[in-house]
This record gives structure tokens, sequence and C-alpha cells, in this order.
């Protein structure tokens, strides 16, 4: 039968342990929320929810075309020049998704005869980015200035280094004004993808480019997502206005996508409204992930030091990582369960995020119900 | 400077006359639209609108996670299930967008060691799916039953058989049947991009593979757009049970993305459910498309026959179509154009969609604007 292997590769992991499964929640869930990436606690916002509902009525369902035929509305250019504006950068580009950002970036920016350099533990759009794009990629070591320039090298043509700002499994940084260092050096431009760190790094959650000093330059590109912090759906990239306009002329996941829909624009622009009023959210988000750690910590448990809103805990295996997320379902707390294969080095973790609208008994009783279900 | 090379890019653009820019549209243009992919004129229908409206206040304005972690709503089950029903398969798994279930269709179906043959004229989605696919690609010429069969060959292993059932650019549909004749004598799987098929072809706008006597068959596979008929945003892929499950557990930019904004499944949920009520709205798009033709046939344009919606104008050079859809837009009428690079085979023309919502004195206006603009 024609798609009969798949049933081969689904015993593989069933024996395995390893087979992922839809667990639709309900509106009203009872669960306490530490698996979301709804790191400012606006996804539910009313003002978000509200822009999403209002933006729907005024621009209809959907963007009803590619954003170079009738997709772009004076809606999606307004969320352009606020989100530029906002993370201080020349201009902006609004795409579907982050995926769809990271893919058009990294293409566009690594074009035949250029040299990539990646990071060992990007994101799967970056990777899927390099893997898509015409120039050669070089995989180095993870978060390591020197690995760069030394992959830099002597390159001839345009070279770019792509990184994640803050990375989605362990919460980690990585050292962009030593990366930026590197990158000038060389000549080699510099990709981040902040999605992590917009909303909760920088000055009022401007981000993490901004935190570094390098909000603006004109050798640095970055994709943020819409989904995160601004509670929504999408991504962008911002950076020069040169690299925005070859990113509309060259950029197959923009030109041949139709626009991201107005709700989704309209719920993201309410909600960095609300950051530029409430840069406090930002802080607030950063405390609770410190006092995370803190606690876990104190509680025995391995934490990583998070630098800004995901903090890992580290378990014994794939299937204890699976039972310890379970019990702590079961116990009434959500969190995040990372392991092979979306986790490179082949680790397993619970994944936490800390939502800056927790309250310290929240915080008291995640702590409580992860130390007492630990494997 | 890091990226100097981008300008020589642009000057190359700019000396061939392809520069593009966006025109950002205000709520309420003026202009006649024959530019969208709105084929039933449900983007801004009410009973959408207000689904999406009232989603993101029952949801939220973003799904807040991966489909696997926090971002499966039962909304998105819902949507998935009905979606499943309507085109008549097993089941269905939803996405951001078209764009990002073609890549995981594609990449999921085309392992190591596979055979992916594809259509010349695919979409950029599917194109870039094969490339990012482990699986070898052969392209054959289009709409060739004959070539796919001796492409096929006989490969050993899994093999897929890829393809749009409407192609964008010129309206026409793929021999599905066929096409799933070559594809069973040799055992190979078939996929097919019904983006522009559902809602206009089969029963009610079932979708062009059940007007193929194909919906339901365990040896193919169809992905979708939310974006298009159903006026929302997002995709899906519709299968047998075990296709969607091997998805969920494989395909990067499902497991790896943000799930689909709840704004974006009410609006489309809402728009399937007035398609099964109204399912005349299919066959009004179709017999536009048919009027267009020949109206626009007995003015003397060289116009190809519609086999859906979509009625492709040929114009006689890259700047004459750019002249000619300013023409239109100068007088009050909105038409896609479509010029290298974004058509392989480098014939320009200008790209009308048959609206189900368009009056006759529309149609006939639109027709009458074309004619006398004529370069």
């Amino acid at each position: 039968m024609a798609f009969g292997w798949i049933d081969e590769q689904a015993e593989l992991r069933r024996r395995a342990g390893l087979v992922r499964t839809l667990r639709p929640r309900p509106a009203d869930s009872p669960l306490l929320d530490l698996a979301s990436n709804d790191y400012l606690g606006l996804a539910h916002h009313p003002e978000v929810t509200e822009g999403a509902a209002a933006a729907a009525r005024t621009w209809g369902g959907g963007s009803t075309g590619s954003r170079l035929v009738t997709g772009t509305t004076e809606l999606h250019t307004e969320l352009e020049r606020e989100l530029a504006d906002f993370c201080g950068f020349e201009a902006a580009l609004v795409f579907s998704s982050g995926y769809a950002a990271n893919l058009a970036a990294v293409t566009t920016l690594g074009p035949h005869g250029s040299l990539i350099v990646s990071d060992a533990l990007n994101h799967a759009s970056l990777i899927d980015g390099c893997r898509l794009a015409r120039g050669t990629t070089q995989v180095v070591g993870h978060a390591a200035p020197d690995a760069v320039r030394k992959a830099l090298g002597t390159h001839e043509g345009p070279a770019v280094v792509v990184c994640d700002t803050v990375f989605s499994v362990d919460g980690d940084a990585a050292p962009l004004a030593a990366l930026a260092e590197a990158c000038r050096e060389r000549g080699a431009g510099l990709l981040v993808d902040d999605a992590h760190g917009l909303g909760v790094l920088g000055d009022g959650g401007r981000g993490a480019p901004q935190a570094a000093g390098l909000a603006g330059a004109d050798d640095v590109v970055v994709t943020v997502t819409l989904s995160k912090s601004l509670g929504s759906q999408g991504g962008a990239v911002l950076g020069p206005a040169r690299v925005v306009d070859h990113l509309v002329n060259a950029a197959r996941t923009f030109i041949f996508d139709t626009g991201l829909a107005p709700a989704a624009a309209g719920a993201a622009l309410a909600a960095l409204r609300l950051l530029r009023r409430e840069p406090e959210r930002a802080e607030r988000a950063r405390a609770v992930a410190a006092e995370l750690h803190a606690r876990l910590t104190a509680a025995g448990l391995e934490a990583v030091r998070p630098d800004a809103a995901v903090v890992s805990v580290r378990a014994p295996s794939p299937e204890g990582a699976v039972r310890w997320a379970a019990a702590c379902r079961a116990a009434g707390l959500a969190v995040g369960c990372f392991r092979p294969p979306s986790v490179p080095d082949g680790v397993s973790r619970l994944r936490l995020t800390a939502r800056a609208d927790l309250s310290g008994a929240e915080i008291e009783r995640a702590v409580q119900v992860i130390g007492e279900t630990r494997p």
C-alpha cells in the first residue's frame, strides 16, 4: 500500500516511547499554565482580544492574497512601522509565522556563493532556512564567538552569522555583543532570531538586540515572532530598509504566502501598544523567571539559570520527563516536556515559562508540584 | 559593508523593471476586486468575521504555543473534524499557513530513500518542500500522467507524486484521475495541493479530489488552505489517520511552529459551515469564471479556459503586463499581474479571480476596463 511504510515508523516510535499526541485544551482549562510562550500573559488580555475582533470586523477574516497582491492592508503597514520603531530598526516586514520569517531571512541573506554560519542549537526554522538557502552552511559550536570567527575565516563574498538570541530549550542567551564583534571583524552580517527575547529582554521588552546595543545597526537583522510575548500569531523581520526591500522582492515565503490575517495583526498591534504603556511587564517576566529558578534550585532540582523567561529543569530520561510532566498535569500544572528528537543534545527536560502575570502563590504552587512529582 | 551586496541586486532588478513594491489598501477600497483569492467572497461575510471575533474572545489572541504543547484548543480539533468530514477524508491537521502545510506534507511523505515526482509548474511551497525533503526529487513535465508513470519506473521504496490540483497562474486543473491511476500502477502515494480547488470544485465546493472520485482514498493526501475560499488564514493536510499521525510526530513545521490563531480557526470554521449551508456558492464561482472567459474571448483577448475560478489573460511582455495592471487600477479595477520570476514559464499575464459574489454588472465593467486598457 502506498503509505504502508508509515506504519513501520509508527511502530518504531511506539517502541521507543516517543509517540506524540495532541491534547486539545478547553477554553476554561483548570491547569496552571507554565507551558505556553505567553510570556507577558497578554494572549487573553481584553485589549488584545478586542484588537483581534475589531481588526476582523474592519479588515475581514483573512487578508485575501499575497502581500504583493491584495494581502497588504494599512493595518499591516501600521504594525510594521510600530514594530520597527519599538525595537529601534529602520524597517519591518510581517509574515504569517515566525517560521516563515526565519525561512525568508536565511534564504535571502544566504544567497548562492555566500557563507552561512549557524549555531549548533538553532531553532528548526533557522536550520530549515539554512537547508533551503543557496549558500554554504557551516554549523559551529553553541554560543561560541571564537568558533564563529574561525568559521568566517577569510571567506570572500556575502557572509551571515545566524543565531537565536535566547535558546528555546534551555533559556540561555547568545553572546550577542561578542558575536557582533566577530561579524564586524570579518565584514559579515548578523541575523538573530529574537522570538524569546522580544517583550522580555531590553528596555521595556525591546528585545535582546536592543539590550546588546545592536538596535538599528546596519549590519544586524532581527526576526521576531508575534505569537509569544505579543499573544498573537505571525512573525517579522526587522532591519535596514535595504534588507526589507530585498525580502519583499526575493523571499519566497513572503511572495508566495497569503498575508497575515488582520485579526492577528490587530492583536499584535494592541499587545505592542500595551507593552509600550506598561514596560514593567518585561521586567516582571524576568523577575518571575529568577524566582522560579531560585526556588527550584533551593528544592534540590537541577535548573538552568534563566537569561530570559524560560526555565529549564533537567529530567533523568525521556520516559522520566514524560512521566514527570504527566504527574504535574495530574496535579493541575501544565509544563513543557522536551525530549529527543526535539532536543539536539539528547537531554530531556521540563520547560517552564515564567509568565509576567504569575502570582507569588502560583509560583509557590508550581515549585511545590514539580518537587513532589519528581521521578 | 555587511549587506552591501544587496544594493547590486536591487540595481539589477531596477534595470530589469522587476521591482516589487507593497501597496497597502484601505479598509474601504473603491477598487473592484478581481485580484484576491477570496473566491467565494466570504472574507468579509459577517458570519466569518464574527467567527473570528468570537474565537479571539473565547480562546485568546493567539494559541500560545506549539500544537503539541498548549497550541491545540478544542476549536482546532472541531475545525479539523469538520474539514475532514466535508472533504471526505479520515483526518485533518491544521497549520498556520498553506505554505507550512505543504512543507510538512512533502518532507514527511518524501523521506530518505524515497522518490518524489513533482510537476514542473507546482507552487513554490511544494517546490520548497521537495528541496527540504530527504528523498530524491524528479521534476516531470506539466500535467503529464505518462511522464509520472515513467518517472516512477521501477523505484523500490516509498514514492509520492506531488501536484497542485488547480495551478494558480493559469487556472488549469491537473488530470487527477489519470495521475491517481499512474500512482496506483506503481504503488506510489498521491499528494495534491487543493488550495485553489476547495470551495470551488467538487460537490458544493468539496474540492478537486472529491470531484475526481479520490475523496477518502487511502493512497491520497490533500493539502488545502484556509486563506482562499474560506476567507481566513492557515492550511491543512487531509488524509488517512495514519498519515496525519505521522505528521504530528514528524513534521517540523507542525512541531516547531505556534498553532494557528484561534481567530483564524474560528473564521475558517464559520466559512466552512456557511459553504455547507449554501453549496451554490461553489457553482456560482465556476459560472462567473466561465462568463469572464467567454466575454474576454469575445472581446478579442487571449484568455485561458478556466477549470476553476482563476482566469488568466496573456500579456505581451513583463513591462506590458505591469502597465496593463496599472491602467486597470487607475480605472478602478484590481487585477493580479504575474511575471517572471514568479512564473516559471516566463509568460507574463493578468490573473483574474472570479469571485462568486461578483454581479453581472461588475463582470461587464471588469471586461470593459481590461479591453480598453489593453497595451
